[in-house]
């Protein structure tokens, strides 16, 4: 049941498509407190999920978070906020589950248990919302059929169900992909590629970073260090491989440059109080940002993707829409002018700090953010007030057009900002993480959030973007990547090599990367599956073991698709860890795609051993795994001939879904 | 067995007490490689423990060490270095041990599996050092009485016997402390101990950081925050509290301050190139750094503690010692001058992160410590070649001045850097580190490291010092800090207030700490005897249940002293947690400091449920483990009429150490 309710003057997201009506009131589980502050009272073993991504646990308790999209690529626990704003919770208490949508572009604080361990606060820095209460009962709503039943879960499929279906990607997309800022020239990606086929290791895509544009402009190409692109693309695509460039949410600001020029010419910039075009600044220093809030803004920017993929390109991911913002003009300005008042002074731990800040807090300050404007449906809106709907729209534009120019192709479409509404449009990857083991246990804990909130086709860099890796970071994220839609090992410029091919033990990473391609039938099966129904992909263990108390507070196992439980290793050095099994299930050891040993386990905790090269997955009784034979790129898997992994249950029991991977899914 | 070889030219760095012939060539087991590179290899199921305080496991395989003392908050995995320089490692393959002591002040590399997971690579970055082998043949060795042998406590014991005998700091501190960045005045402090007080929970000691200070100048009280101080000391000294204030290595700059003229006129100060006193800043702004590696500025230095001995403190804490700088002269004009070139240009990804690079790297810059020298012992070397011998010297000067002036009364003492041979001057702290529940892991495997090193009087900033902390991390933390011998709550300006009686469940907070008290009887003696015997008072399971290859890789349990195990939970919103016995085992569950559970449990994995007010400890067959009767202090703990917990063992098996706690103990 999905009860609706309106708070001050809320602005239309679109991130809801079915009707409901207007409820009296407030959320009757939650009461209202001074200002725009619902509370609820949560009990000890009340378990809070949701959040999509967010720093912390897969239960969020314990922790203020702040629907803010940042671009910060220090993702430490004490972050309040990520790249995303993804307002929907739901409260799990014993067996049954409720869930809040804050449909809102503003800050939204939830507190919870951060100022009293027992309680969840959900304050609205405006005041204006819509609020969604939906509780299990399901009256009336689809049944699902085929998808396991339970509490938490009816919610999450009739919040779901409300925000519309999940953006489904092609099926390479599935496949293995490497990129690395730094890629400089078309040698050094042909030398990428040629280092997987050298090493034998599978590869469907390379992705281009910023590397590839002229000056960091959008949908130009450098042609000095990509001569004849259309051609290299082409050439690249005989191997079935995808190339895949980022796109950045500024324009640069130069005389000549055609999207500079339409859009100053045709209003599509945001422009700052005097009416003017601000002037911030991202990688080519100076741009402009497009006023995605503007219908024909949209509609231009998203024509412009068309550049590239007239090159042959079908696959994109859009950066630095929160609007990440290095500087504006005027901040600049005032900066310089602020740090001539501490030259030739005595500068103190006050002073010297404040004289560091001055310059370390103009990134992404709260001051630009209310510099400018957007035009939406007619009315002049500061930026600040809907900040969180930017990366959204700016993908939405994408995706949009892609329907228009590619209607007869999948296009690969992921984000890095996004608020809920987006997952329709494309999918997100989890920001500038860094080579950090718990960044590895924080990517497992916010796929299941990110899963709640429609973001099915998501995934971690792995490995690590930032700091420099080591082989077992390497070895251990593949074989938790292993399960993720969106499988990218991405890296910063001047951070340690990390293609996989670069390592002593290549035979170790081809191993778990064939291991990928044998599981695609599966993997793209249950992803599939779980977007038609619009349920969970990846889910928390206690969605399905709903009565089981251990299995509620377990952070490092997760459910993907109904056959299989994974349980990482994530900590360095260990040489395997103990697994709680909520009931009796199969234990499938692979080394590589070898699988060395199937044994039955009880229920209970069981200590795991898994060397760097092994993959462990545990098979759910009366379910079974499909299995390809791994090939170098999915195009070559052969999706024909199958052979299955079965415990208590026979192949055909297991729900196959096939199509071509590249036509566009009706609505 | 100990063979002392020699490389380059090593400077004397005090850190080794005992004198030993010099073998010929390199260590056996190490084999040099290009320029001064010491590379070992590492079978699959050697661990390399030691290096004190750094990031990362117990066992340090896996990462790139390096010994350069720092001052850097942000404790994160992909740190090369922390505030301390400790180059003992120890490698156990199989059972068998074998240490390495690298005894030089330069930045020394350790690869432990960085570059390659097989193997270690020592790098001395100038070339100069003493090395020591040492293997767990202790032929010719103290017996060391009535402690448990393996091979890696032998090779354990024969470096802290060459090292020298750890500090020794009085009863008192091991009482809990109370420390705040923010205690500005009298009251401030004043306010605390009421509200411990009100809550009646045990405090022996308060901290005072920078606050109490005129100006940041060392050796002063503000008198317009703290009237009267040596009555204030005496005050709060009636109710068994003492005060503990910060010392900084910097000597503010100001005309008319005795120690900075002092200091100028007998030349006490480090000089630059020119023979003119570095200017560096510190909290004051300029400042100069005493020239500590001179016996006679050591020797004043040390003498000026004295300022506050006088006014009744018998304990500091010497901070900023590696040494901290936030810019010298030179650094910030040459910055305020490359900050101009910037102004008026399109600044793009790369120009605007140099900028501000321009601005962010004034702090601990390499080329700061490049401008000043030292005199030692007649010779003019430069800073950054000693630079980790800084702060141990720092606090030796302190640690030998309290010998003159306090020969009847022991002092506390720690610092933030250190190197070896610091330990027998004072303990340390683990510096700034973070209310992440990640911290509080670092914190436990910080522990074995720092214990090898000889450093025995540590621990962390309970709660965590930057970063807002939640109820729940504080009582976590609480049940960790519960076994450290420094035990102090310590937290940042600006951060959320952190004193236990601020929180809802103060019975919590007050049972836990009561439970500290209660286990002083025992956490004294098996500190003393591991000081006595240069033996492990905190030490990984391996070192005990060598044969066992579960024990081997377990990071997150320890043994405190000789009867028990320990297993905290580390991780938000678990209410358990698995934990690995190596042997049967007697479970004593504490609800504060009530027993509420006593069970004997098997060798093997257990879940063991564990609430947010409980701590869970494990006691060792043949073991007792005494208690006291909590108090409001340490001096107010009945030491006569002790109660023991047993397992299969008698009270009198136990070795209770007792003395007057006060009395400085003979060399």
């Amino acid at each position: 049941m999905i009860r609706k309710y309106s708070i001050g003057r809320p602005i239309e997201t679109g991130s809801v498509v079915s009707k409901f009506p207007l409820s009296e009131g407030t959320p009757k589980g939650l009461t209202l407190q001074e200002g725009s502050t619902f509370v609820i009272s949560l009990s000890d073993t009340a378990v809070v999920y949701g959040l999509g991504e967010t720093v912390r646990g897969i239960n969020k308790r314990g922790w203020k978070y702040i629907s803010n999209c940042s671009d910060d690529p220090n993702h430490t626990e004490s972050k309040n906020s990520l790249y995303a704003a993804h307002n929907f919770v739901l409260i799990l208490d014993k067996e049954e589950a409720t869930g809040y949508y804050f449909d809102t572009p503003e800050k939204v604080i939830f507190d919870i248990g951060y100022t009293r361990l027992d309680q969840m606060a959900v304050t609205l820095t405006k005041g204006d919302a819509y609020i969604y209460e939906i509780t299990a009962d399901i009256t009336g709503m689809n049944t699902m059929a085929g998808a396991e039943d339970s509490s938490p879960r009816r919610v999450v499929r009739q919040f779901r169900q409300m925000i519309g279906r999940s953006y489904i990607p092609p099926l390479w997309a599935f496949g293995y992909g490497q990129s690395r800022w730094g890629y400089r020239c078309r040698k050094d990606i042909e030398n990428v590629i040629a280092g997987y086929e050298e090493a034998d290791i599978p590869l469907d895509s390379v992705y281009m970073d910023i590397d590839y544009m002229e000056r960091y402009k959008d949908f130009t190409v450098d042609e000095e260090k990509f001569p004849q692109f259309g051609e290299f693309v082409s050439e690249v695509k005989k191997k079935n491989i995808h190339l895949v460039p980022i796109i950045d949410a500024g324009v640069k600001i130069e005389e000549g440059y055609d999207v500079y020029e339409e859009g100053v010419r045709d209003g599509h910039f945001c422009k700052k109080e005097d009416g003017k075009e601000l002037v911030a600044a991202v990688w080519p220093g100076r741009v402009h940002f497009p006023d995605f809030f503007q219908e024909k803004t949209r509609k231009w920017f998203g024509e412009k993707y068309d550049v590239l993929l007239k090159q042959g390109i079908d696959g994109f991911w859009n950066d630095m829409n929160e609007p990440a913002i290095f500087y504006t003009e005027e901040g600049l300005t005032e900066a310089f002018s602020r740090i001539k008042e501490y030259e030739g002074k005595n500068l103190d731990i006050q002073s010297f700090f404040d004289f560091q800040s001055v310059v370390g807090s103009l990134n992404n300050n709260p001051k630009d953010y209310a510099r400018f404007y957007h035009n939406y449906e007619g009315q002049k809106i500061r930026h600040d007030k809907v900040h969180n709907l930017y990366g959204y729209l700016m993908t939405r534009a994408a995706g949009e057009a892609f329907r228009r120019l590619s209607p007869d192709k999948r296009i690969l479409l992921f984000s890095r900002s996004s608020y809920i509404g987006m997952h329709r449009y494309g999918g997100v990857w989890t920001g500038d993480n860094q080579s950090w083991w718990s960044h590895m246990l924080l990517n497992i804990q916010q796929l299941p959030g990110l899963n709640m909130c429609g973001f099915l086709f998501s995934g971690a860099d792995t490995g690590g973007f930032g700091a420099d890796c080591t082989e077992d970071i390497v070895l251990r994220w593949l074989a938790v990547s292993l399960y993720t839609p969106l499988f990218r090992n991405h890296a910063a410029l001047g951070t340690r090599d990390q293609e996989l091919y670069r390592f002593v033990h290549k035979d170790w990473m081809r191993g778990l990367i064939r291991l990928r391609y044998a599981l695609i039938p599966y993997l793209y099966s249950e992803f599939m599956k779980a977007a038609f129904r619009d349920d969970l992909y990846i889910q928390p263990l206690s969605f399905v073991y709903t009565e089981d108390e251990r299995a509620r507070n377990v952070e490092d196992q997760l459910l993907v698709g109904e056959s299989i439980m994974i349980a990482p290793v994530y900590t360095q050095n260990a040489t395997g860890r103990m697994v709680y099994l909520p009931e009796e299930m199969k234990m499938l050891r692979f080394a590589g795609d070898s699988l060395v040993e199937e044994s039955v386990l009880a229920k209970g905790d069981h200590y795991i051993p898994v060397s760097l090269k092994e993959a462990v997955m545990f098979l759910r009784p009366g379910h079974a795994l499909p299995l390809a034979k791994p090939a170098k790129t999915t195009a070559e898997l052969d999706l024909d001939h199958l052979t299955y992994l079965t415990f208590n249950a026979r192949p055909e029991d297991y729900e196959l879904y096939r199509d071509d991977g590249i036509t566009p899914v009706k609505e």
